[in-house]
């Protein structure tokens, strides 16, 4: 497969994706998700192989519960392909709109991106999400999956093309890759692909970021952190502390560091280490921690490891500042929660920590697009451009500028024969 | 200067930049004003040595002209920032907001991006300009001005420090870099500059891309299009044509190719010479054109080149679709325009025309943040993601998400003790 060629035809289809309306594109969702149900025996046969394979290969059982696509996982893509087709059209929104002058009027209007290469792990669900959340924002899909689930990803590719090519989207509007040397090719293409979303490890994403001018949306690192003022009611705290660390260790939302309040230290700590002990969190702690708990000692890169464990550091500080700066310094841009009763802390905790999601008085494992109600998640983003954190929809868009005159040269206005006005209009760009 | 060390304090600096409310920035920008003013003198007789100097050294007139910094523009930079201060505070606004559930309130919230590096062409009003639109955002920013403008720059920035930091701003926010080497280094500086801006040629815009895992934000060509339909009003489309072409033309939204639908060009063809040949305009043209005028032959290469001058291509179209398809092949997704009396056909170009502004009966040379009624402007992006088109104090904002609970974790909705409700609210965070 020539990838250049692959990336020009997915080009080409997403200026015909663009011109789609919200019924033309639900319509091939629904098909889409018709011929899911209807190959549904395909789609298992092909898993199984996939499977089969993995077994052999010894793949870890985590990592194969993944991999698994049985008939429960092919409804729950398809209620999310339903769910999906119930947002509101996300294309040719007006964001804006102003009057310049009399008969000429500027309109801000959202767009999709063009095209969008995507990189993700071993779940085949993820194929569909990826793909159905592109085809509804409008934008062509290049795909790299896993080598593992290489059968159902080609099955689920092959149903998702023919579905929807049959109700009308542009051939060549998605792709699955399936080789490394692909997805290498694939970086190299900054003249067709707008948009690259690596979902998996840590070094992966910054290898792709080293390795490509196109622009990445990703996270790097998930260095969290739960924040337990001077203020905070110790039970909540104990609790959110528990919960950002334990409820699942492995993502990149769950707290690695605790900072405490140096005076909430002495009654919290012990509290805190009967509930982790529980749980067999390994606790390192700097010289004030231990001073109240007998726990190991932290040294300076505790402060900046992912553990993705049960596993957890903890540093006092004297004051709200010193949180805040700490976790500026260390962390990682993802999520940061503090836990206070104190409205005014809270507030400038949230304002000055410079991460992508803030919370107060609740766990860092809400930060998520499904949790946040987005309906479907892209990633999340610990960029501070185009977009940051969970990432739905929005992230799939960006938009243009229309200009809508009778003749209008800039002539005029430089020569003072027109003038501009700036009258903010609140007009769509269909009633042009 | 060590620029690691300048970059560390402009990132310190941008946490209590985020901080201050609007009334502390239009404070600082007040007193910014104020100085600028008190000042000018100093200003004057600063810019008077890189005058003498730049003449001795041959600079351009219209580059003298741009260095030039005398009491008319210092007046235009005042009443500049005055207009800033009147623009709604960007920071601090709630884009969004969710109940998650009872008692646990999402809230998408406008933030700064945080340290901007920003390299500029010799107008030291651009400093100005720049730098008040990064303080309203509440942005720290490096500044790298041209050589030319060192003893101007380095008077303004000064004067700018000093006022502002007297006014409560914190120190570091603003830096002025004076030498190449300073921004060969800053380009490595990604763990403290989130985003860059060149302002300059496009060999510079592209070497800075080339060279930094800073974000950019710019753009690299202005290739610009007129495309004259089958349905234009044929006067229209001449004045939109020479308006394009000619009225400015060193600019990047200058019309460098014209697009003929071939049912028109008969009759507009020579009519359009004998205007452009009075502005003597050098036009190349297709087979189809020099057969119906006396015009030099266009090679390939015109399609792809930005002339910046009184030189034009002409193309003949069969029909809209090849125009669209021309201008998203040789375009470089800046501006471009249709001239129609066809309301479909202009909605249809519009829509999948791939640039960042796309006009329908308006010159190309509209598209500008002033025009467009942002106040001010930091540049103009072909990047499809983040920022698009003219780019006003929106380019220089981030967002992030704000959860406020009472003690909420992710256990208890997993194991469905709770559940989400996802209701939207209409409330702000300063009401929590």
């Amino acid at each position: 497969m020539d990838i250049k060629q692959v990336c020009i035809k997915a080009s080409e289809a997403s200026i015909r994706m663009a011109e789609l309306d919200g019924t033309a594109k639900n319509k091939a969702l629904s098909a889409l998700a018709d011929a899911l149900l209807e190959h549904k025996d395909r789609l298992i046969a092909a898993n199984a192989v996939d499977l089969k394979r993995s077994e052999e290969e010894k793949l870890a059982a985590p990592l194969l519960k993944r991999l698994k696509f049985d008939e429960k996982k092919i409804n729950d893509v398809v209620e999310g392909i339903r769910s999906l087709m119930k947002l509101e059209e996300p294309v040719g929104n007006t964001l804006l709109s102003t009057m310049l002058d009399e008969g000429l009027e500027l309109y801000k209007v959202t767009c999709p991106i063009g095209v969008i290469g995507i990189i993700f792990e071993s779940r085949p669900d993820a194929l569909v999400q990826i793909s159905t959340l592109c085809l509804k924002s409008g934008n062509s899909v290049l795909l790299k999956g896993g080598r593992e689930a290489v059968e159902t990803n080609r099955a689920l590719t092959e149903i998702i093309d023919g579905a929807t090519i049959a109700a009308g989207l542009p051939k060549g509007w998605i792709t699955l890759l399936e080789s490394r040397d692909d997805v290498n090719e694939m970086l190299k293409m900054d003249e067709y692909i707008d948009l690259v979303i690596p979902r998996g490890s840590n070094e992966f994403v910054r290898y792709i970021m080293d390795n490509s001018r196109i622009p990445v949306m990703g996270h790097a690192d998930g260095i969290c952190h739960v924040y337990v003022d001077k203020d905070a009611d110790l039970d909540m705290a104990v609790k959110i502390t528990v919960d950002s660390k334990t409820q699942y260790v492995a993502v990149c939302n769950a707290a690695e560091t605790l900072l405490v309040h140096e005076a909430a230290a002495a009654k919290f700590l012990p509290v805190l280490k009967a509930e982790l002990d529980k749980k067999n969190v390994e606790i390192y702690g700097d010289e004030g921690t231990r001073k109240i708990i007998p726990v190991k000692a932290a040294s300076d890169s505790d402060w900046a490891t992912e553990y993705l464990d049960y596993t957890i550091s903890i540093k006092l500080v004297p004051d709200a500042d010193k949180a805040i700066e700490h976790i500026n310094t260390y962390g990682s841009g993802h999520t940061d929660s503090i836990v206070t009763s104190n409205r005014q802390t809270a507030l400038k905790f949230m304002n000055l920590v410079d991460s992508g999601n803030v919370f107060w008085n609740a766990s860092t494992r809400f930060s998520d697009g499904f949790k946040y109600g987005f309906g479907a998640e892209v990633g999340i983003s610990t960029s501070k451009l185009h977009a940051r954190g969970p990432v739905g929809l929005d992230g799939l868009l960006s938009y243009k500028y229309m200009l809508v005159g009778n003749g209008q040269t800039v002539d005029d206005y430089a020569n003072d024969r027109k003038s501009f006005k700036h009258v903010k209009l609140n007009k769509k760009i269909q009633d042009v």
